[in-house]
C-alpha cells in the first residue's frame, strides 16, 4: 500500500510539473517561414493565398515606417496584418464576446538579410488552448488549419 | 508513514489541479468596466485618455458593421481599436522579433442594452505571462499600468 501511495505521489507530482510547464513555456506560439525574393511581391502573395482561405486583409500596419516617425530610429521593413474570416469571427463572438481582443488575427512579413523574408502567424489554437476555453479552441483549430496552409503554400 | 505518504499524495494533486486551473482557466485577462453614455462620446473619451497615456490609436475596425456587410447578421455596435505606445512596442520588437502578431494592443468597445457601454482593454501582463516570457511580461507590466489606468479613468 505503501508502494501505491508513493507511485500516486510521484505521478501527481509529475502532473504538477508539467501543467506548470504548461504555463511557463511558449509551446509553438508562431506558425513561420523565411523564404527568398522580394517583400512587396510576397506581402501580395500571402494576400492572395489569405483570399483562398477565405480571409480578408481587414489593417494593414507598416511597423518599421510608424516607428521611425516617432522615435526617430531605423527598423527593417516590418507590415503587421489584420486578417479576418467573419464566419470564423462571427463563431468566436458569440461564445466569448470580449474576444475581440484577440480580432483580427496577426500576420508579420518581416524583412531578413539577403532578400530573405520571414512570414509569421500567430498559431491561434495554441493561444486559445493557453487561455483555456475549449470551445474557442475548437473554432480556433480549423482557423489554425487555414493559416498552417497559407504559411506552407508560400515555402 | 503511511499517513505522510497519503498527506503528501493529497497536497500534490491540490498543486496539480491548481496548476491545471491555471491553464485551464482565465486569469484576468481582461481589464474592463461598463459605463453608461453614448457610444461614440465614449469612444472619443477613452482615445482622449489613450493620448494621455501615449497611446496612438492606428487601428480602428467596426466589427458589427464587417459582420453585417459578410454575413448579413444584426449585431449591436462593436469597435475594435488596435493602439500603440511606440517606445514600448519597439522595446518588446527588441525581445522577440515575432511579437508583432500581438501588435497593437486591442480595446473593445462595445455597447450593451440601456444605454451601457462595454470598454474592455486586453491585459497585456497576462497574456505574455501565459507565454512565460519574463522580459516580455516586464514591459507588458509597464503597458498593463497605463491602460488599467484608461479603464480606471471612465468609472
Amino acid at each position: 500500500m505503501r508502494f501505491v501511495y508513493y507511485t500516486l505521489f510521484v505521478l501527481t507530482l509529475g502532473l504538477a510539473n508539467r501543467a506548470e510547464a504548461g504555463i511557463n513555456s511558449n509551446p509553438e506560439l508562431y506558425i513561420k517561414t523565411t523564404i527568398h525574393g522580394d517583400f512587396d511581391e510576397i506581402t501580395n502573395k500571402v494576400k492572395a493565398l489569405l483570399k483562398e482561405q477565405g480571409f480578408s486583409v481587414i489593417t494593414e500596419i507598416d511597423m518599421d515606417k510608424k516607428l521611425n516617425e516617432k522615435l526617430d530610429v531605423d527598423v527593417r521593413p516590418y507590415r503587421i496584418l489584420g486578417v479576418c474570416n467573419p464566419g470564423y469571427a462571427y463563431e468566436t463572438l458569440q461564445i466569448d464576446d470580449n474576444i475581440g481582443v484577440f480580432l483580427p488575427c496577426k500576420i508579420v512579413i518581416k524583412q531578413l538579410d539577403d532578400n530573405q523574408v520571414e512570414v509569421v502567424s500567430v498559431n491561434p489554437s495554441q493561444l486559445m488552448q493557453m487561455m483555456g476555453d475549449e470551445a474557442l479552441t475548437r473554432v480556433a483549430d480549423q482557423v489554425t488549419v487555414k493559416l498552417k496552409h497559407v504559411i506552407d503554400q508560400l515555402d
